[in-house]
């Protein structure tokens, strides 16, 4: 590569390392959104009407994209990592659309939430069919291992969200608990996304580790800033409302450090707000105060920067390349939304 | 086999042909149960707490039995076969927590559904996470061609459900859309679970086929004879109350033959019932009446008998055996339980 070419990279990437990395990945996420449009089709319209409404919302396709980054990285050129890839896609979307009805959100991706538009039923068992469509495209795929890394990833998945329902209106949920539930219910799928593409490709044992570790901590990054974003982030940025997580009393790591450092008055209001209620609409503000003036923002920031590290060294057994420097950037970058 | 034992066989058989699979597949239920109890093994209390409570609830494991008894007749010797009778099981339990959710049951087997005992959000992500140890238990037993089955049974099973959300509430439900839904919803999972064992145990293509046809049309058969129970029989006997369907508005094949003789007068009977409203607590007996009288009843028992005659007809490439002979009264008694 040119320097002019690096610097070129470098200068696109400072704007948006996601942008870049769909770029390098392009034909491929093409052909794997025409996997995702192809597979949905059903005899049963609500199927596709219902999974598209998600699909199609301008979700940033990060896990898919893992999938095809890492296969590349690994020197793949088969073309079965595209039907993994749709498998990731439909494995997201089904826990997105039992997690809103397990959560009763209204809004996802700025859009009113499959739930709300047509009910929970349609949404539990459309969820259903886009996790067996998974597994068929992974049938598909033809490799045994790569089944056992997603399978596997499924049931700590599911595994994390039982964990998560004793986080709600509790305050007696420790760090290590918060930890463990972002763990499983997200840094494992980004984990096995990348893991899967590395492993079709048939990469070496380090390179296989090193794209699941930086899966992995990448998604622990990810959700420790979104869960920053959601007391201080505005509305069209995050396609959510601001104070999701405060209104649901779902205990996350700012509301941790908060509680952690409040004084008597601050920690009365938590433990209203949280554990007791009624919480009001005026509430978010203070929660929102509360969290910014004990340094809890701050330090879930930090916290989230220190997987953005480890994710970033975990790619150090690759050479240099366009598509490595591409991961880097997207993992420098994941912070910076939380600014 | 002597006459005496062929006819000790039989004798045995007219009380209980289940009763008696059970007995010839004895070991490997066991072995099965043991896979079933290790694998909802979870540090997260709460997933076995809920899985046992369902599956320890006396069902009769026809499913898993349907695998186990598969391989045998295709003469497997290996073990592999237990672990897909576990997955069969994991994914039946599944799809009864997401039904029961979605219907809003209140009982199953007798017994406080898992959705009253503990709500519709443990029901939704336990059955998530049993989906996938199911496909995890079929990594593990390791071949393809059975992991193809079964995803795509589960596909066919999920978009089953999605189609009988219709069915709900609607008159215009034919005998055709009702048969689509029962063969999605029942018979594919009998067809899948008999053609896994037969697949493992690397059975002749005539014999794999014969048993997926046998499930299904057993699976058929089983669905109508519940269709008609819910109308006619004792709620012990059944494990759950009588009237459901009607409560809940499904239309069944009784109703719907109920429906197409009905009188001006039991028209608007049905009509107020099932689809406008109200329904009161007596009008179950009238239905029970209605259904009885045009033949409805009596009709859907010829039809489950036809699927009995065409799934032991399925056998026949099979030579005599008592494995065989006892799926043939399995299937030959199914209808029995509707007398």
């Amino acid at each position: 590569m040119s320097t002019a070419e690096a610097s070129r990279i470098a200068e696109e990437m400072r704007h948006s390392p996601v942008d870049h990395l769909h770029a390098l990945v392009a034909a491929d996420m093409a052909a794997t959104d025409r996997v995702i449009h192809d597979r949905l089709g059903s005899a049963v319209a609500l199927i596709p009407d219902l999974s598209l409404h998600l699909i199609d919302s301008g979700g940033k396709r990060l896990r898919p994209m893992l999938t095809l980054a890492a296969a590349r990285l690994c020197g793949y050129s088969g073309d079965a990592h595209v039907k993994l890839a749709a498998a990731v896609e439909f494995i997201h979307t089904a826990t997105l659309l039992h997690d809103d009805v397990v959560d009763a959100s209204s809004l996802r991706r700025g859009k009113l939430a499959a739930n709300v538009v047509w009910g929970n039923k349609p949404s539990i068992l459309v969820g259903d069919f886009l996790f067996s469509r998974a597994f068929q495209l992974m049938v598909e795929a033809g490799s045994m291992p790569v089944l056992d890394i997603l399978a596997g990833a499924s049931a700590i998945i599911a595994e994390g969200e039982v964990m998560q329902l004793k986080s709600a209106n509790n305050l007696a949920v420790s760090e290590a608990d918060y930890m463990r539930v972002v763990t499983a219910k997200t840094a494992t799928l980004f984990a096995a996304s990348a893991q899967a593409g590395a492993t079709i490709a048939r990469g070496a044992a380090d390179a296989i580790e090193g794209l699941r570790a930086y899966g992995h901590n990448l998604g622990i990054a990810f959700q420790l800033v979104d869960d920053v974003l959601d007391y201080s982030g505005r509305q069209a940025q995050m396609g959510k409302s601001v104070g999701d997580d405060f209104r649901e009393a779902k205990v996350t790591l700012p509301l941790i450090l908060a509680f952690e450092r409040a004084d008597e008055e601050a920690k009365r209001f938590w433990t209203r707000t949280i554990q007791t209620g009624p919480q009001h609409e005026v509430d978010l503000a203070r929660a929102i105060a509360y969290v910014e003036n004990t340094g809890a923002i701050r330090d879930t920031r930090v916290a989230a920067q220190r997987y953005v590290d480890a994710a970033c060294a975990s790619l150090a057994c690759f050479p240099k390349s366009e598509m490595r420097e591409t991961l880097l950037g997207v993992a420098g970058t994941s912070v910076a939304r939380a600014g």
